[in-house]
């Protein structure tokens, strides 16, 4: 236990928070690919995740940790954490459970920009009223 | 060239850029689903790259637009743009020629946490010192 907190501190010490304490995370289905949404973490959401494999958030709007799909139910289990070359972005490989965004589709990212026009390219796979803003 | 602006701008409307007016962008690489690197862009960045179709993005230390790959030739075409649910962070994705990372890597997300530690995961495929850092 001690050692693996102190393992997780010197990864936490590789990465470069914002001045809010803040680093951006990309979840991104580990096998499809598919990117599905980008939240913030807190040191302890990092420590969290890396050390329950669930991938926990730090929502800024309620201003608390977001273990994501506790409402829910749409988790994500972390596969593995990477890290980019100036350490203030991470990139999260994910088994994703069901949907990841909160309208109901797989992703967030659901608009594309085609023939100059913003348009939708996914319709919702889950009543987003079934999900309880998890 | 009047109708090809105005709906970049209804596209800009869409986006929720940050105080500094500023958002995250996500370079995919589209077929294989590689996730590239992460940079920030402002109106005038989407607007060329959407218009050029040639990433740009803003460059934060520079405080001027970055033309992905202009001095190293390692640029990046934009194949489809994208935005999330809430608009505040845009995914593209990309055809990147030879490596999108200033190291010399593919990726900018070189490492993971594997086994408790952070582990350097692909080499340098081209000589850092041959993309000016571009």
């Amino acid at each position: 236990m001690t050692d693996q907190l102190s393992t997780t501190d010197a990864i936490l010490a590789e990465i470069s928070f914002d001045p809010a304490g803040l680093v951006p995370a990309i979840a991104q289905q580990h096998d499809t690919g598919e990117v599905l949404m980008v939240a913030w973490m807190n040191a302890d959401a990092v420590r969290e995740t890396l050390f329950t494999g669930q991938v926990c958030y730090w929502s800024r709007s309620r201003q608390a940790l977001w273990r994501k799909g506790e409402s829910s139910g749409q988790t994500q289990q972390l596969v593995e954490a990477r890290i980019d070359c100036d350490g203030d972005t991470l990139l999260l490989l994910v088994d994703q459970t069901g949907v990841a965004c909160h309208t109901g589709r797989r992703t967030c990212f659901y608009r594309a920009v085609r023939d100059g026009k913003l348009v939708t390219i996914s319709e919702p796979a889950v009543d987003p009223a079934d999900l309880y803003g998890g």
